[in-house]
């Protein structure tokens, strides 16, 4: 058995309302995943190798549950524009693109080495409608040793010609997506329809089919924002909440289902999210970009919803989850602002659990140091000025709020050090 | 003379609604002086050296209306905290620690070379109450070239005994300080009452007086929070506003009087701002922070008040300017969404112009590049991805909301390159 014993400042969220910080401790590795967290090595571990991170902070990698790998090249740009303006001039004939494998292998290499310069190590991504170009990207992501889920967009109708599937294409290609990647380990494929305002019914029926052919889950975006939760209730008359979309067709029944922005879940949505144990994924800067509101994170969260965050590239302008994290907490104070009935702030350590455990749980035993989880973890340096002290927990909230990649020293997965 | 002659995309905003860009273009530059902007160098300027920077972009460097330098070893830190707790557990403790000149001078010099870091040239500067280390500061900012205005703190009542000064001190010190610099050039003395309910009438009136003697401006946070207005009209029985303290005390006649966040200004506020040519500036990561709201940037600005934009560190928690401009057209966005009523959107070339052009005016003709201003100014790279053109206003879009000092690959004060 590998053994590796790592010592710093060992700093995880077990629980949402609680950050476990072990100061000038170890932790002991074991064929790449935790085994125990201790302030003096155990003598059975004689002659183990130890590496010493000094008072660094060791924390979980970060997951992003909603980040557009196709829109990489368009993040930080287009931000004035309106969403239906960003979604004609920048959003639609980018992704259009994604039939070069060239274009595509130029984006998404960089997307996927700067995720993990960023410490994200598991991520559900949207790709395009283009199957090769998705399989590039699953591939891509599985060389680099990162956990995920890839879907490859449906769209079928209300979108511009040149981005549109036949119903029959969608669900053709979708398919031989999904078989070329049976039995995948870390990187799996996911169901990924853009939203129900581009897909017809007879689109997410046959995903909901192709869903418990292959065991798939879901990953869309719901109700995101007024406008979007209306229209889709329009487009399939007979539904009475967005996620009975998803429901009805059985996409909520064979793997995770993953929902972007959830900002104005009526009461019915927040049933069914919660029958399927659906994740709800909040993007900070994504909503305040393209000004689709806040999500109630604190409320849905007390009433026992599971939250991630996500980075929502390139709604969102950067990749870094652990900004989000901060930014999550900002958002709250403005949520509790301006409608203070409707959720409350909440702290930095609820907002690492979601960023780190809770959205990690879609991806197996990821997102904390709990024992048996799989040592995916970052060291980050570099938090204190040398003239005042700081605690492990204000190291941690300074690098949400200012660190970037030159804070973080080193970067493991399985317990294997990244070059 | 001294001519210079730098050549690549220039970008400037001489008004709030226009972005001048002179892609692939020359900027003459005569004794740190712009001269003028051109397509090609005309003859005169034959044998002149020319510093080509290809296409990468020449902006004008920024300039950052409020930030309090002390708090600098605070940033991004103790943000879960109310404001009541934020300062007493942080802020009034820290700013205690800069009667040591060991302490200021490790804090300030880290300050003043993060700010140049960040293109920041030009600064309104909070220090403390105590008289050395602000002159240490003062000098600090003076060595490096900035231009900027500095403040020895004013707050003789309702804070904690360890950091408070009698009336008497408070104005003898001041006077101490603004003695000692007078007649300097590029960095000047300003006073800095915290704000009126940490000042009584006593102390704001004899700086009044000190204002009229030594020619000073003052710099403070005016409606910040409501507490913060209802709290000063409370301890300044018989004023009708806010602004009206200082206006009566004579603080606003003898140099720029420049407030922080004005949040919720009142009409007389606003009055009596317009008639003094205030600059009310706007500080959106603290804002947040802090909980105290949005402020109605667009409504003000439409009303001929003139605004800036600022750091506010450590209730911002990072320096950079261009990431302010960034976050100001997204709390516009929220604001909007939330009181559609009170101020829209506005745009990156707007928020752009605040944090050049506009707040640049204090310190004299710096902030644009039109013919007369400081060749103050940063060169901007790797913006724009190998594989996909951008144009050079998404290049600094991209740099507001993505980049970093890192992409700053020059720096000039005067005409002259920093080392």
């Amino acid at each position: 058995m590998a053994v590796k014993i790592y010592h710093g400042d060992i700093l995880f969220t077990p629980a949402a309302d609680r950050m476990e910080i072990h100061e000038n401790s170890y932790i002991i590795v074991e064929d790449g995943v935790v085994s125990q967290i201790c302030e003096k090595i155990p003598e059975t571990y004689n002659g183990v190798e130890v590496v010493d991170y000094g008072d660094k902070l060791i924390i979980p990698a970060f997951s992003d549950l909603h980040v557009h790998g196709a829109q990489y090249v368009q993040r930080g740009i287009g931000m004035d524009c309106l969403l239906s303006d960003w979604l004609n001039h920048y959003t639609f004939p980018q992704e259009s693109r994604f039939q070069s494998m060239e274009y595509a292998k130029n984006c998404y290499d960089a997307f996927v080495d700067e995720m993990i310069l960023h410490g994200t190590f598991h991520a559900n991504v949207f790709a395009t409608i283009h199957r090769d170009a998705t399989n590039y990207l699953f591939d891509k992501m599985e060389e680099k040793g990162m956990y995920g889920y890839v879907g490859k967009v449906n769209m079928d109708c209300n979108s511009p010609e040149f981005l549109i599937e036949t119903t029959e294409e969608s669900l053709n290609e979708t398919e031989k997506y999904l078989a070329a990647h049976e039995g995948s380990k870390k990187v799996k494929t996911i169901l990924a329809p853009r939203f129900a305002p581009t897909c017809s019914e007879k689109l997410i029926t046959g995903l909901g089919k192709l869903a418990e052919k292959y065991h798939c889950g879901v990953h869309t975006h719901l109700v995101e924002s007024i406008w979007e939760a209306q229209e889709a209730l329009k487009l399939f008359p007979g539904y009475g909440s967005d996620a009975e979309i998803y429901e009805r067709a059985g996409l909520m029944d064979h793997g995770p289902s993953i929902f972007a922005h959830v900002i104005f879940p009526s009461e019915e949505d927040k049933r069914i999210m919660k029958k399927h144990g659906s994740i709800s994924v909040h993007c900070p800067d994504a909503t305040v970009n393209i000004i689709a509101g806040i999500m109630p994170l604190q409320q849905m969260a007390s009433e026992d919803l599971k939250i991630a965050i996500g980075s929502d590239l390139a709604g969102g302008h950067g990749l870094a989850i652990y900004r989000q994290v901060a930014r999550a907490v900002q958002l709250s104070k403005l949520k509790e602002f301006y409608e203070p009935n409707e959720s409350k702030t909440i702290t930095i350590t609820q907002a690492f659990y979601h960023a780190t455990k809770e959205a990690g749980s879609v991806f197996g035993k990821v997102g904390s140091f709990e024992t048996g989880y799989a040592f995916n973890a970052l060291v980050i340096d570099n938090m204190e000025d040398q003239w005042t002290k700081i605690s492990a927990q204000e190291k941690l909230e300074r690098f949400c709020y200012t660190g970037d990649d030159r804070n973080i020293r080193a970067r493991y997965i399985d317990g294997e050090l990244l070059k």
